[in-house]
């Protein structure tokens, strides 16, 4: 107890220390309560679960605010115990997710930069209880994070209470990383004064009126590790497209070796790309992203990366035991901001990233559908990704040509939900190839998109949409009654190939 | 011509002076041109006419980058001559858009803030001439705007060449309206220091290198008049709703008589919305659109307006009239910025605008088309809508709920093309009603767009769209096979209105 206590440095915040159970006590009926969380990592881990552990014995319902997605199977609990009324702004669990779906929960897919500005213009909200993740409490009250900001400040700074889960299993090292920046609200405030991506512009913690905190928690209790799976022949093989695309702006002077600040998405895919710069020479990176995934370690290790600024880091089983074993070698390169900042359009544009995320779905003139299955079943949410690639230098989506054993085409002739409009779409990617969109009139992007990203077995059917569509004419020819046909035809027949002459 | 010599205050350019024929004859087959003109405002108008008339005896095709639409028939007589490759960043005439559609010549749309960032970028271009409409030269070589800014700045500093049109009918009371700011390369650049939509950041000429200015012409013309028609009993509907919304937002303390900053698009209802303020409460307040309609100088003689920022003056016959003839009124409220400034996401983001635009369609969920008719032919181009919305406090999108006397319904299960989608549309208004999306899940939206903004005629079948829909189940509900019934039973049966069970 003794060690856990001086993890608490403010001295009148120590007799406020409560059992989970009693702080999920306090949490009634209708409230709205914002977590700490993001892309599983520094997650509210013990009062969520106490009180999920009531949901067993009474009947009510939270609405629950997240950074971004939670780790430590948080969101299937929650889904499986029927207790969240609307859940904002971002999951990715799959028990949630057909509760989603099955209209049991309703779920809000906002852009992760806008989640805040929405509370601070008391627009969703109030929030009666943040919950939140932290390594220690400082002298003065400031709420040192752990592996994620995500909208840790906000909540803190707009919830009527805060309950603070004090894990003893994220490391006091992690102090000194963050860097907490309130922009303030529209109309009163002042550029951001960030200009490079390892800029500190905040403060180490969050600060709080300390009369807000009614309880402190303990837990020791690690993130769950990411279940990010190794590059493989096909993202290996995206990869490569992407650096031999990056390779040609630099021939063309418009990026030099250094390229421009990176962001990658989560994801296998995103993961592979930055994998494939270990050995490439490409060097001094900057990386300005939300979340840190194992690659950009590597890249650390590799000794080409000049900052890593994220709002969350989420590792691997081996590489969280790496990454905090050694974090001497990584701490001076790592910032990690707020989700507002990190996604801030602002710093984006100004900054000129490259931004890399990936497409659940593409159409031939390069709308990108992030999250609905067949227009209609939600994945996971847009995420950060129309943040950056609305602002970025370079908005680059990437995909395999086909899913599920070539059943489906991840080209397609109509997306059949768009989060990503062709005005916002610069490069797409697939193991195929590249189709870089930039410039291009929708009459000159399609048989780039054809004969560089879609898959041999689909492009004959694409070729012979795209020739009835042009016959009808148009800015962006379509044939609007068969626009869905490879959606619709994968419904009742269980894949979107076609017979050759069924369009016709 | 003494009078005239006298806007060429710098001295070494005095000798520059040639015949709009002569400067046209530099331009060569392949050639790209960076043309002043913004809404019908400000544009380049003889050399442009020069260049066409050599159309009738010679074959060549230039690409054509502007800052929006060119009044003046500059397009019509571009589009009719033939001589046009590509056209970039938007127009809004029926000879073009009709040239676009039957696919003669290429057009890409684009955000109006995102051109300059290409060219900055060397992604578009090189712009071989800029030809510029101005005022006059200043004594040490700034280029004085007339009724626009748009990317004149830009295109200066990017072409390898520069023609003047010095434009008589253009009063010099313009000069030291406009304020000039180039951002700077990004990754290189500082936050843009405007904190106030009133603030002045740059210069009130471009500053050009004056051994690029290859001619200087004279002109005596006025701008085209905008043809937009008075308010009618339905925009005066769609305003009223519109500002009973804002009046709720002030019950509720988000936003005070002074409300913030407002963007309002093109057209007859947002001037409409605007002009519904004369008589109102608001009062203090500030402008920061793109363009300044009619309107907003009735709001300035009405004593309601602080300041009024944009990137052009775009006015009816009686209004310009009216305008330049009392300018000393106005002048002092008024600044003139590039379109990269009036429309910047930082800007947007910082001031918190209310923004106003137009849709040609909408649907059930709040995604937007702004620009293409049945989801093919091109209207006019997403314009400056796209930077404002995503960016914006409030992205309000307005528009008729019905087209062509009822055959088309312009709120449909499905948009036929996503300009705008649900993460960035807030408020959508018809005459019928206004829906406030805000922090609503997809199925939360529906029966509040149905019932408020959709038109009595097409309510039915909308109810029997989203029941069908709803049986399927999913997060955002659809019936894909039927999702674009409406817009193809328009086209094969002239109107979107169904027998009442066609849908089951
Ligand atoms: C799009 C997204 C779901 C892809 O996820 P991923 O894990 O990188 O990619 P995968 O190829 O493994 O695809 C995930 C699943 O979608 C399926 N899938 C892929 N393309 C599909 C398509 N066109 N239609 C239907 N399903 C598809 C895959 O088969 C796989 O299914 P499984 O889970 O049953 O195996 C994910 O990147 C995402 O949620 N993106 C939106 C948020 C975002 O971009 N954030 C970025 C900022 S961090
Ligand atoms: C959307 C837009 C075309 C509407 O124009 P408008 O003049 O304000 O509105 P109108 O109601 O007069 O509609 C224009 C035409 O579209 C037609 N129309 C309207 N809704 C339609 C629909 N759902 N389907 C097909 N046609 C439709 C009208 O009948 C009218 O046709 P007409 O020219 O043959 O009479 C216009 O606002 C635009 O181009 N917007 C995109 C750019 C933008 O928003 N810029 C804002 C920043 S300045």
């Amino acid at each position: 107890m003794e060690t856990k206590m001086k993890r608490i440095k403010h001295p009148k915040l120590k007799s406020l220390v409560v059992t989970p159970e009693e702080a999920a006590s306090w949490i009634n009926d209708g409230m709205t309560l914002g977590l700490s969380g993001f892309t599983k990592a520094g997650d509210a881990k013990a009062v969520p679960f106490a009180l999920i552990k009531r949901a067993e014995t009474e009947t009510f319902k939270v609405n629950i605010y997240t950074g971004a997605s939670l780790g430590s199977d948080v969101d299937t609990a929650f889904a499986e115990a029927g207790i969240v009324g609307k859940r904002l702004p971002f999951q990715a669990d799959p028990v949630m997710r057909s509760k989603i779906n099955n209209g049991d929960m309703l779920f809000v897919d906002q852009h992760l930069s806008h989640t805040a500005e929405l509370i601070r213009a008391e627009v969703i909200g109030p929030i009666d209880f943040a919950i939140l993740e932290a390594v220690s409490i400082s002298e003065d009250g400031f709420i040192i994070p752990t592996t994620s900001v995500g909208n840790s400040a906000i909540f803190a700074e707009h919830a009527k209470h805060i309950i603070v889960e004090i894990n003893m299993a994220q490391p006091e090292i992690l102090e000194g990383l963050h860097d907490i920046y309130d922009t303030g609200k529209q109309g009163e405030r002042q550029p951001i004064p960030l200009t490079k991506p390892d800029d500190r512009i905040g403060t180490t913690g969050i600060k709080v009126d300390p009369a807000k905190i009614k309880g402190i928690v303990f837990t020791n209790q690690l993130d769950s590790p990411s279940t990010i799976v190794a590059p493989d022949a096909e993202t290996k093989q995206m990869a490569d497209h992407l650096l031999d695309f990056l390779r040609l702006e630099i021939r063309q002077g418009r990026l030099t070796e250094k390229l421009a600040p990176l962001q990658s998405g989560i994801g296998s895919v995103a993961n592979a790309v930055l994998h494939g710069m270990v050995d490439s020479e490409f060097t001094d990176l900057d990386i300005y992203s939300e979340v840190l995934q194992d690659s950009v370690f590597d890249l650390i290790d590799a000794g080409k990366v000049r900052s890593a600024s994220c709002c969350s880091i989420t590792l691997s089983e081996d590489k969280m035991d790496q990454v905090f074993g050694n974090f001497e070698k990584y701490r001076d390169k790592i910032i990690m901001r707020p989700q507002e900042i990190s996604n801030h359009p602002e710093i984006i544009r100004r900054l000129g990233l490259i931004s890399i995320n990936t497409a659940l779905e593409f159409d031939i003139y390069g709308n990108v559908n992030s999250t609905h299955v067949s227009g209609t079943n939600m994945m996971n949410g847009i995420g950060g990704s129309g943040d950056f690639a609305r602002n970025a230098r370079l908005a680059i989506f990437v995909t395999k040509s086909i899913a599920k054993g070539g059943k489906i085409s991840s080209v397609v002739p109509f997306v059949s939900h768009v989060d990503h409009t062709e005005h916002d779409v610069d490069i797409v990617v697939t193991e195929q190839g590249y189709a870089d969109l930039r410039g291009l009139a929708p009459r000159e992007r399609v048989p780039l998109i054809i004969e560089n990203c879609v898959h041999p077995t689909y492009r004959a059917q694409m070729w012979e949409y795209y020739t009835e569509a042009l016959g009808r004419g148009g800015q962006t020819p379509h044939v609007l009654e068969k626009a869905f046909l490879w959606h619709t035809n994968l419904k009742q027949q269980g894949t979107m190939l076609q017979e050759v002459g069924q369009l016709v």
